[in-house]
């Protein structure tokens, strides 16, 4: 079968690999339907060294069980089935507290002989506990929206949950990336009213008002700091959604809480140290958040995506087959797209 | 009357001052009867630069109202009272979140005019909000543990409430000050059955056993951090309380939490920056706490001591008149003393 492979900064390739089987009694083969490529698929594609090898990538798949080894119940050939972006047993003491993603027995997709997502098929270990079955057709019109359930859904969720998002906080989004954006549509579904989106781009932004964002802030820095607080009587709001993960990012996270707030960070962090000064301890700010257990937040947010009552599937803005999958990586790094999806069948 | 101020670094001083009196008509004016000494405190008398006049210090103590303005209500001359470590009008929109320590209409004792707590009386601003009625009286046996609720008591408190701590939660406590003790009481008074307390004082961890706390680690830095993961199945605690606010105790919580754990501070940070890298990203680590709301604690935690279920108190370990003051300073500067009270009318 073809499967997508990084060999370095800017070279990803699709080429041919062995196809997956059932290796332990714990493991199903899934033919994959849909994949994308994630914002943090591009941290490697921009800064990885070269290498001889290319090592799978992808992280975000849903599709169509083939097989299933001797101890996987629940999953039978022929259902539609989408994966979280860690697999997991979902029955250890951390997957029961709903942090999938320090199970005691999982691991990441594309590391230590387990596929990456982006390829015809995958094997996935821990089966029974990290698919999640989708009670829809190979053919569903609801499969970009079910596919955002991987990672990107899950992961605004996961920012707006632990920044205690309600009706009654204020929010402010930093970033308008396909994270960001779904963060808006998570907080708007968890009934917050006034969610300020910072980003400065027009299409994306328009995107994220649809979701649910009031308010449209384009400047960044102090600028951007300066005006979120006018939007807000000089406060700040009760909760930041960081889904940048750069320093600047979470420097105007801080710059726009209010006292006694929260600040979530979900973009994986590409710096050691924030500062988190007296200033802020004597305000009370909370930093939070952190890699998205996606396969906790799943089953709550399925109906709202089977009944068209949510469809992030808009974050998808290009589509590809395996052969575009290098372009569609150039495409994201250059912010020509928004998100790509990839539908191996093309 | 008499009150303590500091010059400098080492150089705390009773001089005479001029008596309070009500200036605005929300002011009381309190006559002191037990201060005391912070941890807080020590930061100045160790770094302050020495100064020609001396500004008036402490922020912890409770007293007989003596006179009251026209503006304040439910409080009458003879009432004794309580006051938190800052005065807050408990009805602005941050006071009624119980964030009254971010008070629109609040402010410190001993800066912009206000009177220090260690002296004989103190004007009060704000007196309805700020003070608490307590029914004892001036000579009661509870005074010392009544005393906690200006700070140490409510700030152990909110360190544990902030980090979460109920019965289902591991516990470590890092420092054996006063602070760190009433933070052992308060996670055990909260239902945390194991609470590891991190200190090398000997009496001190002794009186955090008499407290609540089920394992002392005397040991520091990485020798700390893999003695309570030893004591926790290599896993680390669910919830850390930071107490003491050097960097080397932060970086200790961080790294005795438990994967999707909570670390609270309530230690006055002496560092800018704290390392909140991938790998406490990838954990779901949160960092919280921050300056006390004494104030929106002290009615939950009155009658815990006026039952006599609880003894915070016992951080008291010397008392002394004004004029044991500098003594006083000396002494917890020099971990002779663990928390020295202050009875003016010795």
């Amino acid at each position: 079968m073809r499967a997508t492979l990084i060999y370095g900064a800017g070279d990803v390739r699709v080429e041919e690999v062995p196809d997956p089987t059932v290796r332990e009694p714990t493991d199903a083969v899934v033919r994959v339907l849909r994949a994308c490529v994630c914002g943090s698929d591009l941290w490697p594609y921009g800064s990885m060294a070269a290498q001889g090898h290319g090592d799978r990538i992808g992280h975000e798949f849903l599709g169509v069980v083939e097989d299933t080894g001797p101890r996987v119940n629940g999953l039978k050939r022929g259902d539609v089935v989408v994966a979280p972006f860690v697999w997991a047993d979902n029955t250890c003491d951390f997957c029961r507290e709903g942090l999938h993603t320090s199970c005691r027995h999982g691991g990441f997709w594309g590391a230590d002989g387990v596929d990456g997502g982006q390829g015809e098929a995958v094997r996935v270990p821990q089966a029974e506990g990290t698919l999640v079955r989708l009670p829809v057709g190979e053919d569903s019109e609801l499969l970009p929206s079910l596919l955002t359930l991987s990672d990107v859904f899950p992961t605004g969720h996961h920012c707006a949950v632990t920044a205690g998002v309600d009706a009654r906080t204020t929010v402010t989004v930093i970033g308008d990336g396909a994270v960001g954006l779904c963060a808006v549509l998570a907080a708007a579904r968890l009934g917050a009213e006034r969610i300020i989106l910072m980003g400065r781009h027009r299409d994306r932004t328009d995107l994220g008002r649809d979701f649910g964002a009031t308010d449209v802030v384009p400047e960044r820095g102090a600028e951007g700091v300066e005006r979120v607080r006018e939007l807000t009587g000089g406060d700040g709001t009760h909760t930041v959604l960081e889904c940048v993960g750069l320093e600047p990012a979470i420097d105007t996270a801080f710059g726009v809480v209010r006292s006694g707030g929260t600040v979530s960070r979900v973009g994986a962090p590409q710096y050691p140290t924030v500062r988190m000064d007296f200033s802020l301890f004597f305000r009370n700010i909370t930093l939070t958040g952190g890699v998205a257990p996606a396969r906790a937040y799943i089953e709550e947010l399925l109906p709202d995506i089977l009944e068209g009552r949510v469809r992030p599937g808009r974050v998808f803005d290009r589509a590809v087959g395996l052969d575009g999958v290098p372009a569609g990586y150039r495409a994201m790094a250059d912010r020509e797209a928004l998100k790509v999806m990839i539908d191996p069948s093309r």
